[in-house]
């Protein structure tokens, strides 16, 4: 075999391990929770070696914080869905469907999500990065608010990153009560209330 | 002197231990954070025997509910600002007003709710008695709105409680950003927005 070769066998055994070593944790972490969750339970657990764990992660809160992405990479697509509404009720669908699939989307990584919301509160780490995706979804809003307004369909006189935080506020809150599993109406009902309430506010 | 007069005597030592130590609390809770300090701490700069401190409260939790819910009377005194508008405008000029003080409450009390937020974070205690808070003022945003609606300035479509929730949550993330110290904006500037949307998005 020529080490091309070789290299990149390495690398499809790396990329597996990697693969293994993150299935292992989300089943520990859904399992024992974030705190009592060990990096020793998951290396044994996806029956790797400790040395050639540790070249992937350097403990729980890193481990944690990959499986964070993946859901993330879920919910960006929702706010990256395509914003260019030629009307109020164009866009009053648009953002009921986002808010609907967000807070679907909690429902559907529930175990995943309170795993998240555990190592919030008790990693800084953590903490820090769910700050920092909660400022990308705020940030995505407040463009589609400023498209809104240059289009002549919302409100000018309207700061659009304030009105993205307030409105980000109300989605994340009661996604972290539909994960807790704390809300009494439904998702739909939920999404379609805010959501009116919001576009009424913002649009013209 | 007669029993009677002891007997007063004594509850007024009483009152007075009881204030020095929530004050003493107050002070160290501030000056350490709520998870360093210690009841040791607490007792000993109130000056006070233990014996005597444990009559009073049984932990660090205990005291800091208790100086949870002085700071929160104070809330409540805006949440249950009278609210009978007879329009829109009316109902608009108060609901600014109360956002405004609420957020603003939170500036002047900046200290003791950073202390909060730790202890709502580790303290489950503590976590249940901020949750309690909520839906009292949750319940009470939602008797104002039923309220407009009865009187026909609010759109009946919407369910109160679902809309209220999605208000209060709008608020009470801006009031942890602000105590903090993270927001951009001015207390005015995202008071006058968030009420700008909601209430437009509520009322007729």
């Amino acid at each position: 075999m020529d080490s091309s070769k070789v290299a990149d066998k390495r690398h499809m055994r790396s990329i597996m391990t990697r693969q293994k070593l993150l299935q292992a944790a989300k089943e520990v972490f859904i399992e024992e929770g974030f705190q009592k969750a060990t990096i020793t339970q998951i290396i044994k657990k996806a029956n790797v070696g400790y040395g050639t764990a540790y070249v992937h992660f350097g403990g729980k809160d890193e481990i944690l914080i990959v499986l964070m992405e993946d859901v993330m990479e879920q919910f960006y697509q929702i706010a990256e869905m395509p914003f260019f509404p030629t009307s109020k009720e164009e866009a009053q669908q648009i953002i009921k469907k986002q808010a609907y699939s967000f807070l679907k989307m909690a429902e559907a990584e529930r175990s995943m999500m309170q795993v998240f919301e555990q190592a919030i509160g008790v990693s800084p780490v953590v903490s820090a990065k769910w700050k920092e995706i909660r400022e990308k979804f705020i940030q995505r809003i407040s463009q589609d608010i400023a498209y809104s307004q240059k289009k002549g369909l919302a409100k000018t006189q309207l700061n659009p990153e304030l009105v993205a935080r307030g409105w980000f506020f109300t989605n994340e809150m009661y996604l972290w009560e539909i994960v807790r599993n704390e809300h009494k109406a439904s998702v739909e009902d939920i999404a379609q209330t805010i959501t009116a309430v919001y576009t009424t506010g913002l649009y013209l």
